[in-house]
């Protein structure tokens, strides 16, 4: 082989691999993100859901994700992860680069669409109706939706939205979206949090237990997320695919600077105050939002799509608590409402795309995850209950579900 | 373009690139550290600061910090973060690697900058006031005297401190001296935190609330050091720069194992205990003393360095509180006092500097950070004020400015 | 020089910078683990014994441990770190990477070795005493046996595994059970934590204070390994190198999930709960159970094999309780025992290692690492002793080895 050609598939092999493990790393994101702004009785098992989540959709997804989403039709790819001895991928073509990289790369995105799910159900699901639930988004209901995207020759790739001109580039949509939407359907069967929508008509605010750990997690998704959105230029080895990913970090940082900065003056606006939990998923939203199309934009309208992405975050959240649809998190206003929006801007740079292939695509994903995730969670329901007992609520699921405190050492100041 | 041209445009490209992640990096860890070591009840507000600083950094300097540190005379890269469509670089030159790649690296230095400076001001600055003051120092305050430094051929480079045998590598005096400047000057208007200083001349310590975060914080700045102090050879597709980046690695992490221990040995004999904060500050020390010149001494000769950073900063910490200059993160030690020993310390291993020529652009720096950020705080004090009011600091000021406790669910043993 | 063999030198440099400073991470993991494993009383103290002993052991193993492991026979390498400048490697041929590299990428691997130790004999051993240890081990211990697997033409080789059929990719046996030899020679010599188990012979579980900070540790040591083994591949720069670092990375990461779930299982059945330690222990036993051969298995065999390891961490940690062999955070279970698992899984999958040779290479490990450890602690122990007074151990030691409570602001809720 040419020397360059193995420089080059090289370069693109390790630009893979540690775009995946700053994905990786956005696990321990969301579980610090979660276990900081839910209450401490509930700690323990919201890090128990997001390890194991994160192995369920690792191992699911070489079981049978991958091949769903990008398999042949030989069924060859069922149970071992990648097809064949890693020198071809999974199409059968000539690799440029390796094709296990491309796999690890990809396994990492379903977790996190997973890891989008468990901050909304926190605080009263059972932990075990949780888990099945990951089992079937990972190895089923995610790589189905996924192969109608970025499928290419999917066996389940039964229409490409790309075709009627969606462009999802690193997935507000097919990612972000579909989180949001199996979570969706699992709060609303759910129900919300006890106290926290009084009879009155009441809102309640549930803090959570440990800012400095929400903070932490929100800089984590942030470093990985130029992972999550650089990788998937998916090549970086020429002149043109360099500036590519280079524009797509930039943007990446700029979206999340403008949703920050939309998110804090808003919140200041409308609370009185510089309300940190909001700057947080301000800076979420802008992540989201420039998700769909990071490599078109400016930096000046990267940072204005990521403040739309902020201003838009404060009112989903406080609508969505008019609405009595509970959110501890507001995982659903920070993935599924900006991931629409998201969706939305791409055509005002992109040429590839259009309003019309945005809004289908996003309602062909929204229906499929939604359905799905209901069909899931009502079987879950049915077969082995999904809600933890008032009584298991009150004193926190950590006792009922861990058997483990998170801050033994402590003096609770609040049940 | 030649294949082997364009391999080597995506290497520095790419490494620019997690270089730069790596130093976006250090925004979580100086948040960390910083929320670790004040009080619980002034933890939420240092968390929005750092969150906020980080965005207005980004936002400004894509506005105008870096068009006025690196930009010619047309002034057309106002607004538009980098000029032109990322295929020269802003000096119109063809680029080496990609443009973006570059804007990003510089704009997380930026932002360092600014980190440095609100643990200084931490637990009684007005929050607003900061983020006021930090719109100024990332837009225009750092950015003219990068001009001067690193700034080539900016059309605000009056003149370049380089040709009077200046040399700082990655930003001891730049960005770590002058985020100390800037931090001295608001301390000094601002005064010492309530009860820190008696009248009788004692110096009460006040421990940080959470020292798991602010160990966090410092492993978390020693790994993105390694982009800030590596990323800055600004090339490694060759032998000789390779080299040097790896120089810079092994020399970074030398100094700041050298720091620690220095620290660490230091505080023992003064104090009689293994000082934690100690340990942390002369890991952070040893970082900051290298940052100057990491690629010319060896091995050995770095670890010493780093563990004369350690010794210093101990002396210094003591020394600003005989003074009653209150910093409660000792951010001024740190980066100012430490920051300047780098600087001197470059002649020792690098010819092309002289200590003429440090200490003059040493005094070129610190003058111009100190007596235009003394103006800036000066004006926003007579603007808005720059101090919350001794019932909000007794309080705490996450109750005033924020409005959400950092740990609700735990019972506080002081105030 | 050619271009060719320039972009591949620095392709291959930069990919183990990268793994390194990954690996340098992994001391942030093993950190956050261990402070959020033991008691809030304990924590100062182990976070000083964490930053303190990766200091000292980048330093020692500067000063001698890399010369003793990799060195020739002209002892030029004392004190240098490296010999020479940089321009060839140790052994005196032309480096296709930069020699730097190499030494950063070894010297965070003592340090892994290193602090494995440190959470096996937390909260009764003497801080000094526990560092003088680091000394020993990281300048001496660790290089020797390191110089008879990896050593290659080392001075100090008297023999070489290798030549036996020995085979450990990346230190299930050289790094992991090596450091577990190490703390079990200190936790034999050191005795059971009072209370631990009483005279009736009940266990009583001491849980962690902190478990959100554990599971941060553990995602972080998940992310760093992806540099401890990836990087053991030592090249990338060629299509096979750069397919045999994906598999690695992909492999790792199943590996991970699988020893997750596996734990996770098991202590469902064993104790009817969700145990997050377990869960968080299982990961690591994963992990720890691949490294030894993380390039062969598909990632279905390694998903088993790490499964298989969390099982056996689980039932590893219950008969060590039983055995009253007491180890606060499990590290001898996870880095003992199933380091060993790891050495013993290498012939299924590797045609080049023989089951003879890895129990032979086992048993050449840890009987040279127990030993030696043995006599440093009891010279130690004679010396300057090894375990705190009964009162400081009842008190917690950070108040007499640190003088710095760990979270000041919180009432605590036991001793």
């Amino acid at each position: 082989m040419e020397i360059t050609f193995e420089l080059g598939y090289a370069l693109d092999t390790f630009y893979f691999l540690i775009c995946g493990a700053l994905v990786m790393w956005m696990a321990a994101g969301f579980a610090m993100l979660e276990a900081g702004l839910v209450r401490a009785k509930n700690t323990t098992e919201i890090l128990t859901k997001n390890i194991s989540l994160f192995a369920i959709a690792c191992t699911m997804y070489m079981v049978c994700g991958y091949g769903i989403m990008y398999g042949g039709d030989d069924f060859s790819w069922f149970l071992s992860g990648i097809m064949g001895d890693g020198a071809t991928d999974v199409e059968g073509d000539a690799a440029t680069y390796a094709p296990s990289a491309d796999f690890f790369f990809q396994v990492v995105f379903v977790a996190t669409a997973m890891s989008i799910v468990s901050g909304a159900v926190a605080e009263r699901m059972k932990l075990w109706a949780f888990l099945t639930f990951s089992v079937v988004m990972t190895g089923f209901i995610y790589p189905m939706e996924g192969a109608w995207t970025w499928g290419g020759e999917s066996v389940f790739g039964l229409y490409s939205l790309g075709d009627n001109g969606f462009s999802d580039f690193a997935g507000s949509g097919i990612v972000h979206m579909a989180g949001a939407a199996a979570a969706l359907a699992g709060v609303l069967i759910l129900g919300p949090r006890k106290g926290k929508y009084t009879v009155d008509g009441k809102i309640n605010a549930i803090p959570g237990a440990n800012l400095p750990l929400a903070t932490l997690g929100t800089f984590i998704l942030w470093m990985g997320w130029f992972g999550f959105n650089g990788g998937s230029v998916l090549a970086t080895a020429t002149v043109e695919s360099a500036n590519s990913v280079a524009v797509v970090f930039m943007n990446t940082n700029a979206a999340a600077a403008g949703g920050t900065i939309g998110a804090l003056l808003l919140a200041r606006v409308m609370f009185g105050k510089a309300d940190l939990t909001m700057a947080l998923n301000g800076a979420l939203a802008g992540l989201v939002a420039i998700t769909a199309e990071p490599s078109t934009p400016t930096p000046l309208m990267a940072t204005i799509f990521g403040a739309i992405g902020g201003l838009l975050v404060v009112f989903s959240i406080v609508t969505l608590d008019k609405m009595k649809i509970d959110d501890p998190v507001g995982a659903i206003s920070v993935h599924g409402v900006v991931g629409l929006l998201g969706l939305v801007l791409v055509p005002l740079t992109n040429d590839g795309a259009s309003l019309g292939g945005q809004l289908l695509g996003a309602l062909t994903i929204f229906i499929w995850v939604f359905v799905t995730s209901l069909i899931a969670w009502l079987i879950i329901k049915a077969v082995m209950g999904i809600r933890v007992s008032p009584e298991e609520e009150f004193d926190g699921v950590d006792a009922s579900e861990c058997g483990l405190e998170a801050y033994p050492d402590f003096v609770g100041s609040r049940k």
